[in-house]
């Protein structure tokens, strides 16, 4: 059967494209996830598939063609199939054949595609290296696909929710104010897979070799790819291991009952519940308190330590569940779970020890408590590669080498600080070392993200840190409440603190709470790592009206003298 | 008749609040602008009026008592009179007293209240010096009143108004979305009147004595105030003037005709045109341009050079205009305005000439064509204190000095840059001369923000500049389309760029167009101010996902090696 196989998609959608590549040409033997053509569009590259099996009786376009959505590409003699989806690869024709073997020699091999791996591979190439990049599922790793991102694109969604319950104040009026789950869970794929076909088109772009599967070490110098099409073995002078982490699983009895679910499933909830407990206090936690409780659920949280972010500072601790208070979410703390039951009519019973036993009621349970590196199947242990104490991790020294020193490690497998953005100037410190620039990771200024409404950001010391160190303080303080900007913006929550060394006089720490926060905290991480004085910050003119006034104001407080507060 | 005094509002909406002083005793008699007592809640005062005359017979709070919205706290034997307006103060004395003479003696007089005014006298109040304040209108100045903070409540409006309209792409859903135009000004002059609050607050708690009236300069140490009250001769050691700015009035005929509005007008539309042309695609000009087009207006703008902006680099103006014309908004550059005619029904008929005479109807003009010193009642002429070139502003140092050595001038009066921030800052440092730290106005780093939508920033040397100067350059440029966070927002229009100055090897200059632009410039100043080179920048990790990681990005493509991109 002739089948007329018509443009359906294009990247960031463009209404029109330009052909990059053609990948096949009449006659040709087509597959459902074989590639017709490449085209590129607002500086994202995609791959056109053909959706169809047969023979290619006429392909349509040619290379610096410009095309449409809608437009007829090519003309297949065979029959139709399901639309390629890249999880969930539909091969006609593996099943009659087995993998080819394969070698490939490489400056640089690197396992694992997230936020470390993906950065270490485009920067290694820009540095003039040859790359492979293994990655056994999604581009983009956790971050991207199952974290950062999609989290954000529901904090979004949350924002805008908020945004029109509360439209009145500003002046809006709606009526029928609803949500439809199933657009905001499209919205965040959307987002997700235009974000993997950018890094797709990034590894191109850079001629990264891309390979499909789960990278197993041989020896120092061999790593080697089972997948459905090919057995490799590539030979890298240099390997990055880049795995990542997984999900720990807390030792709860009956974890696997229907309503218990993890943050991936927490990402794809097209029905909300009424009521959802979270088990963790933590950031992962407290992100999706603040999504759904803006989407209206009713949310619980119980946190085994005595506070919810335990890492932050105890101010925040206490702003952050003061708003969480006031938006509806119940927070124990000092609370430890013993319990989820299954009642027979379709409800989790969570019972947890505070000073005695207490009980809630969800439909939901959401199990939040922490990630832990991922080592299955890399074979570390044959080649006896170290790692941190407990097992905790691989070791790395500040060069991101293991202790086989052309093995390097970096992102959530060193166990170090699991955070995307850390991963990335890791593979950056790791390749610089492999390609002939000695440079060291630094540990003391990382700025974290924490998508709570409002967010919250920190970077440097904490207060709490020094409690531990010694280290002797002087704290400036500023509320959002006397931002300008902040009021206009109706979001005058939180305070913006920074902390100063008394010894050395320099900035040394931030934290903010508030409107921006997140974005707020490269000002000061930029002061910090670059030690400057408070004078050298108050110097700066800041622009009015503005949310980063509050940090010229926060320094000045420091020294004594904020002028709106 | 006996009236019961009821409390009818407190300061930010506090719930209670705390009676700080009482300054009525029964028996005294009361005038409608008579204080009866202070509170003080949420960290700002208010002051409690009468609302009445009379005689009183009981005052029923006393210091430290909480009070309460509705409750009644004073019983006046007389009658009921307008509410307490500050602008329009009603005084049933008035006319029985003559205004009674008084000299104040004190260390700094400063005639405007605006964001140079009463941020310098709050700083010379911290360093220890006595401050008298004179303020003819309303604290807060142009900025605060009828500027920067009422237009920033209404953008937030508009943005909320676009959040309902596109909601459905976030998957939320909303019908009979519409607009309470009444509520949106409600909302602005609730945010306006907060901030004059905390003003009066922050003067308060330093002890500067604040006097209402036109300030006029008797000899180089006294200035005259005269209200209803009082005819009051301040002499003082220094005195900084800044009065501020004025519209300018562009000589186009007929200007006075109904619908032709200026922004202050524009601040007050409670009922929206259907269609409004702005006269001027400056900053203020496109501000409102982009307000009433996200409130569903239909507008269109003349502009006389032939770029909107006109400050802005090429690129930056591009994409704005890009961005406008997606919008609805209709850009006429490099047109002149010939006339505006009042049609028979009600329209204003607007002609100018570009290659020929085009024409547009409206239901409103708004005509904003910028600023000029304003000087009216001052006296300087007499004192002989010298004025720039062309007479435009008064001349000053880089201390701020006028040719007067105990006479400062500060803010938009001097006619360098009209920015508020550039008047607190200048404010700063009049004030710390005075006080014996001796500095001076640095006007090379100063950061300007554009609330448009999306926003732009700008600080340092733009190309346009550069070009002027013949620095030789190098830029680098980022996209927000690549950015992460920038696609959860669902707003990736816009770019950062940053300029390195060649010969030094540090960076000199920065501009952002898209979404929390005004914010993130802070970082670049902050760069620019210390003199820090483009590997600074990039040693700073920055956290994922935050629109904070386009200005790493930004500057590692000015070095050639953005990663994602």
């Amino acid at each position: 059967m002739l089948l007329e196989i018509k443009l359906e998609n294009l990247p960031n959608h463009a209404k029109e494209a330009k052909v990059t590549e053609v990948c096949k040409k009449a006659g040709d033997k087509v597959n459902g996830n074989d590639i017709l053509f490449t085209v590129e569009a607002n500086k994202s590259a995609m791959e056109i598939y053909a959706d169809a099996v047969g023979i290619m009786e006429k392909i349509t376009v040619q290379v610096g063609d410009l095309v449409k959505v809608g437009q007829v590409v090519a003309i297949i003699d065979g029959e139709k199939v399901q639309a390629h989806n890249t999880t969930n690869q539909f091969d006609y024709f593996a099943n009659l054949l087995k993998p080819m073997k394969q070698e490939i020699k490489t400056d640089v091999a690197i396992i694992g595609g997230g936020p470390g791996g993906y950065v270490a591979a485009v920067k290694a190439a820009q540095l003039g290296a040859n790359v492979v990049l293994i990655e056994k599922d999604s581009l983009g790793g956790t971050c991207l696909n199952r974290g950062c991102i999609p989290t954000k694109a529901l904090v979004r969604s949350a924002e805008i929710y908020s945004h029109l319950k509360n439209a009145e104040h500003y002046g809006c009026l709606a009526s029928h104010v609803s949500l439809d789950m199933k657009k905001v869970l499209n919205r965040k794929n959307t987002v997700v897979n235009q974000l993997v076909q950018g890094i797709k088109y990034l590894l191109d772009k850079h001629k990264v070799k891309v390979i499909q599967g789960v990278g197993e070490l041989l020896d120092t110098e061999t790593v080697f790819i089972r997948n459905k099409t090919h057995e490799t073995y590539v030979k890298a002078k240099n390997i990055i291991i880049a795995t990542g982490s997984k999900k720990a699983v807390p030792p709860i009895p009956d974890l696997d009952l229907e309503n218990i679910i993890d943050s991936d499933q927490a990402l794809q909830l097209d029905k909300l519940p009424d009521k959802l407990v979270i088990i963790g206090g933590g950031v992962i936690g407290m992100e999706f308190a603040f999504i759904y409780a803006n989407f209206g659920v009713k949310v619980s949280v119980i946190e085994y330590f005595d506070e919810i972010l335990a890492s932050c500072d105890s101010d925040i601790c206490e702003e952050i569940g003061q708003i969480a208070a006031a938006k509806g979410i119940s927070v124990y703390k000092g609370a430890r779970l013993k319990k989820i039951i299954k009642s027979e009519d379709g409800q989790c019973i969570v019972s947890f020890i505070k000073d005695k036993e207490y009980y809630l009621t969800a439909d939901k349970v959401l199990v939040a408590v922490g990630r832990q590196p991922e080592l299955d199947g890399l074979g570390i242990e044959k080649l006896g590669i170290e790692l941190n104490e407990h097992g905790k991790g691989i070791k790395v020294n500040s060069k991101m080498q293991t202790n086989i020193s052309n093995i390097y490690a970096i992102g959530d497998v060193t166990n170090k600080v699991l955070l995307a953005h850390v991963a990335s100037h890791q593979g950056i410190v790791a390749v610089k070392n492999i390609m002939g620039q000695p440079c060291e990771m630094d540990y003391e200024v990382i700025p974290s993200a924490i998508f709570t409404d409002p967010e919250i950001a920190v970077v440097g010391m904490t207060e709490k840190m020094a409690q531990k160190t010694g280290v002797s303080l002087e704290v400036g303080k500023f509320p959002f409440a006397a931002s300008g900007k902040a009021l206009t913006l109706g979001e005058y929550r939180g305070f913006v603190k920074v902390i100063k060394d008394k010894a050395t006089g320099k900035l040394i720490g931030g934290a903010i709470i508030g409107p921006h926060a997140t974005d707020l905290i490269a000002e000061l991480a930029l002061a910090i790592k670059n030690q400057l004085t408070p004078e050298q910050v108050i110097e700066v003119i800041h622009a009015h009206p503005t949310t980063a006034e509050t940090i010229h104001e926060t320094v000045l407080s420091l020294e004594g003298s904020a002028i709106h507060f």
